[in-house]
């Protein structure tokens, strides 16, 4: 298994994606890798180059970048050549920490969608409030606008991915929605829950609240592009904030609640880490011909190591391919 | 100033109103109140009649309720009669803590929508990580479907409600968006964008990502109903699982975290009293002829004390008589 890496993405770049090919390279002895990047760069930091091959790109996407100009004219960045490697079937998967916008127009435009899905989705795996599941939602933000056949092709792709990375037999798939009665929402979230309801390849439990996202109601939740968007960040938003005020808090309080701050420190980190974006792997764009996988551009080596680990398990399953071949059987109009 | 208060709505009805609206009466010897109930349970409570009238009202309407219809059908309940006092003008507002589907169909169907609003909107005060300044959110989740002039009504009369009850010479008017450059979002969220853009009466500040609802970017955030909703619910959902995930992680820590966790309970209890929905009053059912105010179903009679104050607040400065002058003079379409 060979995956083309973007070694240039991300707020540390090169050496967090270094450090976190190279783990993951001793942790699977079958996995082999294409770094793309300013070699001048990378190489010095490699301290073993054991199934790493290395590429020389001579430019690179920035956040700033705008996403689709950016892929459209700088053809000779470590992203965009990454995806041309695995176009060419040189890799079979692309990992990058880099400009979101921009990883989606490259698997899209580059690697191109799956046949019969008409928008492929930004798919995070967020934690819950139940330490033995997690849960997925699409689309995180990949589209402004979104039609109800769209939603049903996501629901049945993060069926899929629950079922085969996730190993749950038939996972529970929810959809986003104003209230939890079947009529509940604007006129496209009633239409898309009528199909879920009667797509017979579901487990469809039902409409399911914003509040109820992270409380194990569902193991997949399926939801329009600009609410998925909202609704993610606003609860990072929240998550981050709440953390903050607390430090806060405790530093304005007396010695008391100073000396208790310090008792508690590793219970708070534990949650924290337990709802950290990137505790559990990076966010896969789903719908297009390959598994294009982004973690945070934040994120630390560890982030890097449990997404190569999903990439890994996401060929070792042929989820691709398991997707390709159900809506070529199963058409979604 | 007289309130029409629906004495049966809430968890806790009718004890906490009561308790709150006498508190209220204490407080301000300018307001009158006219209580609607089941006065065999709502007498024997009331410590001291001055200023308080009551009606009997032989039913209620309840969270099961299906709002349309039940205000179409209980004409006798303690909420459809509070209306009815204000339609016919025996009070100025009203004031409820029961079904907020109900309540907007009672706001709209039987005290009526300002001239050239289209729609209502639930208002709701938020607080932000700027201790001196919180913020307004609309529509949180009125309308299920959304038009661009409907927004820039919400703004105008957010815009209003900033100035003349918080004090805010020129309210920063924010739209919630799905990024910060001033082409993004839906057809709906760009339209949008414009409007407020090219209309002089606002200080609209630009586009607002939902991370950044508490963080005093604006003191009026405008979102279509069905993303405000969602975010409302999902930033109050991640508050309250993040507190439990606290208590929980210390809970099952040992005796040291314990002893820590006593040691900063008066700090965290200050910051879940800043975030509780509540404590900056209710939300206001924007857009009809009188003020309608909802608090939370299980809050405290501290919130019906600070929602009554927000109400007289409304009346003294004739907020509602100022956003039907100011939409006559400048209609929105």
């Amino acid at each position: 298994m060979k995956i083309a890496v973007d070694a240039m993405g991300g707020d540390h770049a090169p050496e967090v994606v270094i450090r976190g090919v190279e783990q993951a390279r001793d942790q699977w002895p079958d996995l082999e890798f294409i770094l793309f990047g300013d070699l001048a760069k990378v190489k010095p930091l490699v301290q073993n180059s054991t199934r790493l091959t290395f590429v020389q790109a001579d430019s690179q996407i920035t956040n700033e970048d705008e996403p689709v100009k950016a892929v459209r004219t700088k053809k000779d960045s470590s992203m965009v050549m990454a995806a041309q490697a695995v176009k060419q079937g040189e890799a079979e998967a692309l990992f990058s920490m880099g400009n979101t916008g921009a990883l989606l127009a490259t698997g899209i435009f580059i690697i191109g969608r799956i046949k019969g899905v008409e928008r492929p989705a930004l798919m995070p795996t967020l934690p819950t409030t139940d330490v033995t599941n997690v849960v997925n939602l699409l689309d995180a933000g990949a589209n402004a606008e979104s039609k109800a056949s769209y939603l049903e092709q996501w629901a049945i792709m993060g069926s899929i991915y629950a079922r085969d990375i996730r190993k749950i037999a038939q996972p529970r798939v929810g959809l986003l929605n104003n209230g939890t009665e079947f009529d509940k929402g604007d006129s496209l979230h009633q239409e898309v829950y009528q199909r879920l309801q009667a797509n017979t390849a579901l487990n469809f439990v039902g409409n399911i609240e914003a509040g109820n996202l992270l409380t194990n109601k569902a193991d997949v939740i399926v939801t329009d592009g600009f609410t998925g968007n909202a609704v993610l960040k606003a609860t990072e938003g929240m998550a981050s904030l709440l953390m903050k005020q607390i430090k806060l808090a405790l530093l304005n309080s007396g010695t008391r609640a100073k000396l208790g701050a310090l008792m508690i420190k590793p219970a708070l980190g534990q949650i924290k880490t337990k709802f950290s974006t990137s505790a559990n792997g990076g966010a896969v764009l789903l719908g297009v011909n390959a598994p294009v996988i982004k973690t945070h551009g934040g994120s630390d080596e560890g982030a890097v190591v449990s997404t190569i680990g999903q990439i890994r398990e996401m060929l070792q399953q042929q989820t691709i391919h398991q997707m390709i071949a159900f809506l070529k059987a199963n058409p979604i109009k």
